[in-house]
């Protein structure tokens, strides 16, 4: 398992309704591609979107956005996370 | 106070080493511009760092990292915290 960060940008029409929802759908098909997402953040008005998961692989990580809304992300990045 | 996060893309030079010195910087001298830093994720191979903190502006934001080691964002994007 590796962390991933991914970004999505533009992204039309976000409001927290919304992105709360596409979020929810992620968190109900994520078992299936062994991944299990730890937090987001969103921005309303540019449309940004960041994700933060564990997954097996960088496919993995996107094929729960695509099973679960198709609204897919404009790069995933492995990360390590620092201290808090 | 509001929540930022930001994008390094392209660091040189990246290693855990050196982006945990940097961040250790930015909590000895956030207190000076009302700033809360809460964690860090980094890609040691393509030089991507991404910081999250609590801040009253942007400008407070960034003057943290100004201060502390000079390593400016390529992008800072107001954001709310989702669900975990």
């Amino acid at each position: 398992m590796a962390l991933y960060m991914d970004i999505h940008k533009n992204v039309k029409g976000l409001t927290k309704q919304a992105v709360e929802g596409a979020h929810q759908k992620d968190l109900e098909v994520q078992g299936k591609h062994g991944t299990k997402f730890h937090n987001f953040w969103y921005n309303e008005t540019d449309g940004t979107v960041f994700c933060l998961a564990e997954a097996p692989s960088k496919e993995a990580f996107a094929a729960v956005h695509r099973e679960a809304h198709g609204l897919m992300a404009d790069e995933i990045i492995e990360v390590n996370e620092g201290g808090g």
